[in-house]
């Protein structure tokens, strides 16, 4: 176990809780206090850092491994599973019609998928609309013009004829740990998005600063 | 208090957390036992409560409060502090390389937003380095199209020429609110075009299920 702390960077003390935690499997007992680790534990233990440090609870990491070990058949399904890990729980009662037309604007047809891929859409409405807070119409088109350039990036490049379990790997890690970094990216857009549209600072200062 | 709590649909109890916690401005004491809401308070109530919804917490509320409360004095450092409100904090020896090169190919130049503006991107990155998952440079090119698409809308229709809290509004519940949203639709179009480009669901099954 010090091999393997000292392999992959992790503590012996973390690698202790994860092997509680269930997240990452026994080592093949040598003796009574040694035991192999292989390449297959420093790799997972990757996976189960880079969930933490992008802000994945214990729970959804133990859902994320479970998917990397026994992954669902088909490939739809596993996006849907790879979803189910870093979604929150429904809250019920949603209307889903402005979900519906949204999904519809991306190509969606009815039976497609339903209601599961448009109950998160579903919620993150409601959530703006009690927010009192709308995105104009010509916002919204830019968001789904450029959310399908995304998705069809993504969709296009699961590695589906090596490996299934390179497969499950993308789309659940690229799920998981690629939205940190489309948020961080639209946050350093929207700052040079706005020094380049006002400049000279002016917009806000004359009225706030008296 | 009974009866901002009927017009908000915000338990009592509730009400007094934020009220103790300062989320929420006292109200104007008309008796020992009663005071006056004002429907500024209705909407604030309205604020907090989509921004507990969305998943920010109280000392996220806080800074969004204390942001709409005072603003800073230009668009710029607008952007800036309503994005301190979602990132987490800084953990220190990140390599910037290649968060440069993704805020160049954005339109970023040296001097405009740095480090601040690159770090949350640098960071993620380096997550996702350590997990050993690499976003391909195609994948990555389609990336930087749409998010430049995103936050070009997110500038333009900062609403500059009104009330100046408009601005702030906008700038901040836009950055935490339409977040889970442009991330439920990026999970929707996947699956969406998942089951476009592999109807049959080939690709995991015969590998997998034997």
């Amino acid at each position: 176990m010090a091999e393997l702390s000292a392999t992959s960077g992790v503590p012996v003390s973390t690698i202790k809780y994860y092997l509680r935690e269930g997240l990452l499997p026994e080592g093949v007992r040598t003796s009574a206090t040694r035991a192999t680790y292989s390449e297959a534990h420093v790799q997972r233990l990757r996976v189960i850092r880079a969930l933490v440090d992008a802000g994945v609870g214990v729970a959804g990491v133990r859902k994320v491994v479970a998917t990397l070990d026994d992954p669902p058949d088909n490939l739809s399904d596993l996006v849907g599973a790879a979803h189910a890990v870093v979604v929150p729980q429904s809250r019920g009662d949603i209307d889903f019609s402005d979900a519906e037309e949204l999904a519809q604007r991306l190509g969606w047809q009815p039976g497609m998928c339903e209601p599961e891929c448009l109950e998160d859409v579903a919620r993150s409405l409601d959530t703006l609309r009690r927010a009192g807070f709308e995105v104009a119409p010509e916002v919204m088109t830019a968001y789904l013009e450029a959310i399908r350039i995304i998705a069809e990036a993504d969709a296009a490049n699961i590695p589906v004829d090596g490996n299934p379990e390179e497969a499950v790997r993308y789309v659940v890690l690229g799920t998981a740990l690629a939205e940190p970094l489309l948020l961080a990216l639209r946050r350093m857009a929207q700052q040079i998005s706005t020094v380049q549209r006002f400049p000279s600072q002016d917009g806000l200062g004359a009225d706030t600063s008296s």
